[in-house]
């Protein structure tokens, strides 16, 4: 893409309301508006990144078996009287609204009702279970306060799975492969060594629930991390007990401030008789699912990788989710060489603007492509280009096959 | 995709409340689920429709110069009293809701002033313009009634493009692409030959807009089509005065029931004014856009085609947009013919579940995907499969070399 046609244009600093690092670069870099506070646009160069965190998500779901849908925003209060969670004094972040007729309606903040619902038109026997189906859908959360950019926000794309199992044993190894897909994401979005699978308070539905936390001194969780075994727990949870119960020593585990980038719950029953889901099992009697739930943010990952990864130059993006993977600074005519790469199939901003050389550079730095080149008078003379890597900042001249080598290959 | 996984059941009757032929036929198919009046959830096979419309709609945006972005939901009032459309005796259709601190905040319907607003950020000179911003988001409309299935939602899945030019020659240049651009979207979508460009009311904005509207009976419109010419005139602006305005003459006009699938709108400086969106002209004098708005609903195109396409046995999917290319219903075990073609690169749902061929054969004409293949023990044994076209119901015995080419070059 030409620079020069992006709309979104950079700027030096950020709006003074605006108090987190994430949401202070990204609305720097133009990823990102901000609307109010805790509900942000995404601008084209942020929906590219959010679309690439979308689509790792969807493979590691799909791998294991989930079905993709997308469900509904506004919500029928009947459903959620049903299982006692209307009263805003059980849950205490809805947002509600009103039909024509006087009708509340409610504005959904999570979907284990309505799928539960919805799935007693479709599942009769055993032989229809189980199943996990997924979406990536819009969140709405009335939270108090939304101080923390794009990580916490009253409206977020979240991908929530929900499982349907008919005995605890089967939806415990489920849970476990979906747990192990988390971690997949992780890793695939440049967490992975700073993420840990965290044990944290299963709530009223079981004894534990898992986090996934990322290190960051922007979190607002503290957890304890045994890094030798890649685990952790969270402090609510941090009793004697509870260490000897998970096996962990008190020794050997470090605090640390992280952001919680995913979670994953075993529900059990309730949901499931309480919107009357039933399904005969081999012998013929009524059962009910056990479910699990199993939430990712996505925008939650977007601004966890910006306060985890970024430098006092901006935004340092991982490859898999760049919103291109080359910038092309030109300080002289690079058409060229914009051909060839996107010829290839290789993503590339190409900086074609009428401007100077510090602020094409520093709007680089700022925007945390992967790969820089710079193609000048000079370096075009020599048939070299120079060459940057945005993480570690080394920089080196290469010809134009070791620059398209090094592209595709990476 | 293995039938057998599929998690939707099909049914042999509509729910009762249900009056639209589109969402009878989507919910007996297991495309959606009705949450209430207008709000449908879209399961897996409905979801792979809809996403298919978005990214025909979407190649086509950008090849006029759509940029991607997505705009929020939860809307500022400010940002609405400024061109006074907060009110709700000025736009009726508004759902809000309310902030913790108990400030109202707006459920958007459209974009036009949040965008506007947004690129005050962004516009500075006439060099940043013409920009085309676009988004493929979910809108919300407080409609009294909503009967017609996903073809009027109270939610439902829009493209909206705006554009911002410099005057109004350039407005009215994008604005015939735009026209163009949407003429190719519903070509694509397999409504091209049903669907007219329709001179319609500008309500305050211009003396014209355009409507792109398909011959249906289940419409909510009435047309006046010129079938040699392409286009028809709206019966809210069929007057004599216009038809002379418009070049048309009233004896070759013929009436017509139609559904609004799309909508092109001239929009001047109102908005751009309201929420102070100006620039530097090229003699740096202060200088305000001209807007335009072009939308299409992704629901509406789904239930349209459903509406204008199906027969008494079920839905019939134009290629381009259907859940998958072929069905293949196995009467016998067919893996290996589903191993090859999904190797291919064939997009394939394999019936392979323990049932009656009858069900099989019901199921597969229910859900309309163009091309089915049945393997019994009888063909197998041939060497030749049974392939049908849904839409004709022409019926062959094919080699698997034929069958292939068949699949891969249509």
């Amino acid at each position: 893409m030409l620079q020069s046609k992006l709309f979104t244009k950079t700027r030096k600093e950020a709006p003074s309301d605006e108090v987190s690092l994430n949401a202070q670069l990204l609305i720097r870099g133009g990823f990102i508006h901000k609307e109010m506070a805790g509900v942000y646009t995404y601008l084209p160069l942020g929906l590219r990144v959010l679309n690439k965190i979308g689509n790792i998500i969807r493979k590691e779901m799909n791998a294991i078996g989930g079905q993709e849908m997308l469900l509904t925003t506004l919500q029928d209060p009947a459903i959620w009287k049903a299982s006692e969670r209307w009263d805003d004094k059980v849950v205490d972040n809805w947002f509600k609204t009103e039909l024509k007729s006087g009708n509340e309606i409610g504005i959904a903040n999570t979907h284990e009702e309505p799928l539960a619902k919805l799935l007693t038109n479709h599942i009769n026997s055993y032989k229809d279970l189980p199943i996990y189906p997924y979406q990536i859908q819009t969140k709405f959360r009335n939270e108090l306060r939304a101080k923390s950019g794009i990580m916490r926000g009253r409206e977020f794309l979240m991908k929530d799975m929900y499982s349907f199992s008919r005995s605890d044993k089967e939806h415990k190894e489920f849970y476990e492969k979906a747990a192990e897909a988390y971690g997949k994401v992780f890793e695939r979005v440049g967490l992975g060594d700073i993420t840990y699978r965290t044990f944290a308070s299963g709530g009223s539905f079981s004894k534990f629930s898992d986090e996934f936390q990322t290190l960051s001194d922007a979190g607002e969780d503290t957890i304890y991390v045994d890094e030798e075994k890649k685990i952790a727990v969270n402090k609510e949870v941090f009793t004697d007990e509870v260490l000897n119960e998970v096996g962990l020593e008190k020794d050997k585990l470090v605090e640390k401030k992280s952001i919680e980038v995913g979670n994953i719950f075993s529900l059990g029953t309730r949901f499931a008789e309480a919107e009357s889901l039933v399904y005969k099992n081999e012998e013929g009697k009524n059962s009910t699912p056990v479910m699990g739930s199993y939430g990712i943010g996505l925008g939650r990952i977007m601004g966890t990788v910006v306060e985890a990864l970024s430098d006092e130059k901006g935004i340092i993006w991982p490859e898999s989710i760049a919103p291109f993977k080359v910038h092309l600074v030109g300080l002289t005519d690079a058409t060229e060489l914009y051909k060839s790469l996107v010829d290839t199939g290789i993503e590339v901003l190409y900086d074609d603007r009428d401007a100077q050389a510090g602020q094409k550079f520093a709007d680089s730095d700022l925007f945390g492509i992967p790969y820089r080149i710079v193609v000048s008078d000079r370096n075009k003379d020599s048939g070299k280009f120079e060459f940057t890597d945005r993480a570690t900042g080394a920089t080196k001249d290469m010809t134009q096959d070791e620059l398209f080598k090094l592209c595709e290959v990476k």
